[in-house]
């Protein structure tokens, strides 16, 4: 045993010759630093035993092992009659097909059983998260079952590798290599997603090409569903609509068109030769210019229905996504989905889900809930969230999404229970590309982490989740020292808040410039349709700012219920942090700090920057307790976010200062630039867009 | 001691832990495996004194304590009165500006001298490929000294991050988070660079934005520099002749307007107030649709001029391509360059240098050299070379280049000596994207690093090179152990000409396929112009194939020296390699293998294709001595060349054959799809191309 632990400091010291650039994510597995704990781990797992018969539980074994080997810097025996970890299936319906039970026996044996391949994954990678938080294991009882069956990451990855709104780098599919080239980040990506619980993955964007249809490319993601299957993942595609057209040969792809009905059938059997377990289709139709069944006259439910007809036999589902706005409907953009889909409540096929995303306009750093959860009782709705941060300065900003997505999550739609009750799963916009560190940002990284473990746990009587997955992905990924997970976990829970006061405080949003989305463009009026405009959002004039969504302005409240819109309907008892989403108000409306609006506003953008910059102290005293290259990264990344949010308060406020006339609050920083400069300085190349 | 040889072999086993993803490229300073060199070594360097008093001496002592350590697994003491390595500047005419010496002294030291930073910068590198080779230093005499004074790379890289023929993901410059966040992967590209003695860079795509000369982007190149000049590298930019228009507010871009001329007299400034040391533009004027001074009936001379003016005070230099063919000339392609070119010579300012691809139509597998190598005596020119694969496979192929520009530079002009003696230096076109390992193919490192070596080795006497290169590299690159090198070397020296026999054998050329050039095309012929076509190239008919370039045909040779025309002009007399680069010959023409053209045709695609079969069995058999990561990566690469030579060898026999009219060859793989199989195959989304 002595030898042994020798080694084991040897790996420790030489762990940190590592570069350490990000690419483990929270899978470290270090050799755990705590001389006691260490000692009680090992003593208690002396040995593991883990038949392994098929594929997945063979890649649950091995990341066991690797794990294992990895903290304890010991390979535990593969037989043991105590102080041993017993890994087995054992049918229990309370643990469903993707739920574990973890327990400590009588005979001082941890056992770890499920009643499926699934459950043990996940129970296996539950087991290695104790060890990495540093928790006892010594009277195990822990029991998980996820809430939502559907927890999905939607790539938007275009297959010349460019990603749309992607800020870390091309796609990680090297589309072009594939199937005969298998690049070890292919098995890394499943892991990362394996251990959060994630389950299905859709390679492609949702401005589909048609070729991802074609034999090449269905043998491409073939090859990446044979890699992810072990590790519980099932691969979905984004397809498009008038693929029969484009690639099939035929003239129409009217869904209610025999030879095109024919077609998809076809095209399933395909796939499903290659991909048995196949997830299914997901389709943006007759929405920003694609092409759907309002072409043929036809409902979002007859095109919907006619792939979901094709998928059937095979068990596949549609996820049909309801971000659809009208380019000819005048009203108001934040109405257009609800219009469309709540009256087809009722006549989706049963494998059809229909996709929301969280809020009615666009992934804006705040928006209230979407009106159609709740409102399509017959209907299986998924939530879409956006990981990628669009809205939210890229992967140069640090911002931790949990929140936002909690927000959600935990709104009360006053029909059915909080969003969280209405849904079937989450569908999670990914933040993945072939940057080293996987997301651009660190950071960013929890927001993916976060993602999966809000869709696991969303249901549950443990809420909020925010900060406890915080402490989870801090524990994992950076250290287990308590001053130091308090310290980043501060700056993690006040990051979206922080974003929100430089970027579109009090209910302002989507007022970024255009196409890119990246800094501030609130002046902005000359775009192609009136609702990609900034000003057509916040409305600013000298009577005052905001979007009058009442009764007598667009009325988009009445797509709630009257418990819902009650929160806001008044511009007096409306939350500050709504206000302009809902109202149209004065620049001297009473807030509810006592300030008026222009005051208020000024607090809030220079707050936004303050917070900025102690999220930047609050780095700079972390320094000696992180690795130098990681905390460098980051150091550098709030560097450009200190910068963009001094140019976001200063250019939003110049602007609106133009309405309110009204001066800047005494004493605060003066902008160091006109508006004039503000509004010519056009950043060229930004990534995400098709430049 | 003891304790420390123990810890070495500790430090051993544990880098083999380390992720053989092949981002270390040659700089792995692992430690020694062979004991009693390792004694030897460490006994010879108990120290090292080296003062180090500007940023240069400071890289150049880090890099080598750095390399110490990990080769040696001890850090040599700081002072000594032998045994110890001694870097020092002394003034040394004959070592010049960037040379160097590393002698053993009669006290036993080692000695490594230089005149200035730079040579000591080499020095140090030099010495430690002494130790990674494992080569005795107990009796060190080297002087060194750079054959051409100019070793640059040229970045096909787009603002947008996209790779012009890039096949190794997105550029290495991630501009949008450029100048504030300054990436690692920029300091370890210049320490290759600085590793083999490249000392200039052009960051961006000769189909040059304009933005590139926004303050904005000059901010963003003036950090790269600053990472940059420590390790002897200076900046170019790739300029577009219409600046003046785009950005610059002018009407007009005509090089003897006043105006424009003190507008880039004005940009210089202001580009060396960021750049002290910046030096000089690239670029690609009246080629391929971009604009230059022919659009206002200057010469190229005149635009080239203009720009050396303003350059000329801060020291920089004008790189003008003559890469151009013109639309309107109907005239064999392969003349165009020479007949716009030979008439400037002596025309251009003394700070342009004109840079000529090695061959006269656009980085084939097999070319002539170019005739204006020698022919333009009073102009100092570059060599243009391709290191990224256009037309050899992109990333997926392993082709060993160094052959191929060997084959070029050896080749004499019979005017002025060899190729290499005609030249200032030699510009390679990078193969480095974001991909972990930089070249997408562990092999294609070795392209980067000969292309390098060759710069700095070609005008010597120690020709020929190619061989002692790949040694090298595999040494430093893989491993010290004889029978393994070998092994591999074999594959690399074959490889160039392996390639060529599965795609363009017996002087074809430029036979891809539209666009990306990747695969078999020799149908082609609806591009919109007639020399985008490869039927334009082959000319293959029912009498025979090939481009009569002599007297009879475009009489391209009469461009050459009569020395070189001589081996050319004659159809029996000519080498078979050239033959159809030069003539028009039946399809029972006699070869010197005394088989007719249609049978050596069928030989050489057969060859090829079983030569890439010989590569895989060699590299199968290479398994035990190569880490599995690495080569796992190599194999999967390998199958892709496999499948990719059977459809070159299928589709060009299938298609020639329609002309031949002859059988393949009895006994010989038959193809397993139809011509028209090959026709239809296309590939969609191909890297390198703007889709």
């Amino acid at each position: 045993m002595k030898r042994t632990v020798f080694l084991g400091l040897f790996l420790l010291s030489l762990n940190a010759l590592q570069a350490e650039d990000g690419y483990r994510l929270w899978l470290r597995y270090d050799l755990i630093g705590n001389k006691a704990l260490l000692q009680q781990y090992r003593s208690t797992l002396t040995a593991v035993i883990f038949p392994a018969t098929t594929p997945m539980l063979a890649a649950a074994r091995q990341e066991l092992l690797t794990g294992l080997r990895g903290l304890l810097g010991v390979t535990p025996r593969s037989s043991g009659t105590n102080s041993t970890l017993i890994v087995r299936l054992q049918d229990d319906p309370l643990l469903g097909s993707e739920g574990f039970a973890i327990r400590t026996t009588s005979q001082k044996n941890i056992l770890l059983t499920a009643s499926t391949d699934k459950g043990i994954l996940y129970g296996v990678f539950r087991f290695l998260r104790l060890l990495q938080m540093q928790e006892p294991i010594n009277r195990l009882d822990i029991t998980s079952t996820p809430s939502l069956p559907y927890r999905i990451l939607d790539h938007w990855d275009n297959l010349n590798r460019r990603v749309e709104r992607g800020y870390a780098g091309l796609s990680l599919w090297d589309w072009f290599t594939l199937p005969t080239y298998k690049d070890q980040r292919y098995t890394d990506y499943a892991r990362a997603n394996a251990s959060i619980g994630i389950n299905g993955t859709v390679l492609n964007n949702v401005n589909a090409s048609p070729y991802i249809l074609t034999p090449d490319w269905l043998e491409k993601a073939a090859s990446l569903a044979d890699i992810f299957r072990p590790y519980g993942i099932r691969v979905y595609l984004s397809v498009r609509f008038s693929s029969p057209i484009d690639i099939g040969g035929l003239k129409t792809a009217d869904p209610l068109d025999p030879a095109v009905r024919e077609w998809w059938r076809k095209k399933a059997d395909e796939i499903y030769r290659l991909i048995p377990d196949f997830g299914g289709f997901l389709v943006k139709a007759n929405s920003e210019g694609q092409p759907g069944p309002q072409n043929y006259g036809r409902t979002h439910a007859d095109g919907a229905n006619m792939l979901a007809e094709a998928l059937d036999p095979h068990q596949g589902i549609v996820i049909w996504r309801a971000f659809v706005y009208s380019n000819e409907t005048p009203e108001d953009r934040a109405r257009q989905a609800y219009t469309e889909f709540k009256p087809l409540d009722g006549q989706f096929h049963k494998n059809v889900l229909v996709q929301v995303k969280n809020g009615p306009i666009d992934f804006q750093p705040r928006e209230p809930f979407h009106p159609l959860f709740g409102a399509m009782p017959h209907t299986p709705l998924l939530l879409e969230v956006q990981l990628t941060q669009e809205y939210l300065g890229f992967s140069s900003h640090l911002v931790y999404l949990a929140p936002l997505f909690e927000e959600c999550l935990d709104a009360d739609t006053h029909l059915n229970g909080t969003v969280s009750q209405t849904i079937q799963g989450i569908a999670g916009v990914a933040n993945i590309g072939n940057d080293r560190n996987w997301c651009g940002h660190i950071f960013a990284q929890a927001n993916w982490y976060a993602f999966g473990r809000l869709a696991w746990e969303s249901g549950g009587a443990a809420a909020p989740y925010s900060a406890a997955i915080a402490t989870e992905w801090i524990k994992q990924t950076f250290t287990n020292k308590p001053s130091v997970i308090d310290s980043i976990k501060q700056m993690m829970m006040a990051s979206r808040e922080i974003t929100v006061d430089y970027m579109t405080p009090l209910g302002l949003h989507h007022i970024m410039a255009y196409e890119h989305h990246y800094g501030p463009g609130p002046w902005l009026a000359n775009a192609t349709r009136a609702d990609w405009n900034p000003v057509y959002y916040h409305k600013a004039d000298t009577a005052g700012i905001g979007f009058d969504r009442t009764t007598t302005g667009s009325n988009a409240l009445e797509q709630y219920a009257p418990g819902a819109r009650a929160q806001w309907a008044n511009a007096d008892s409306c939350p500050d942090q709504w206000l302009l989403w809902w109202h149209h108000v004065s620049w001297n409306h009473r807030m509810h700090t006592g300030r008026t609006l222009w005051a208020e506003l000024c607090r809030k953008y220079y707050a936004g920057v303050d917070s900025v910059r102690w999220m930047q102290r609050c780095w700079t005293a972390l320094r000696p307790a992180i690795d130098p290259e990681r905390w460098q990264q980051v150091n550098m990344r709030l560097a450009i976010q200190e910068k963009n949010a001094v140019e976001w308060r200063n250019a939003c406020l110049l602007y609106f200062q133009t309405f309110s006339r009204q001066p800047l609050p005494e004493a605060a920083e003066r902008p160091d630039h006109t508006l004039e400069y503000y509004k010519q300085h056009i950043i060229y190349y930004a990534p995400g867009t098709n430049q």
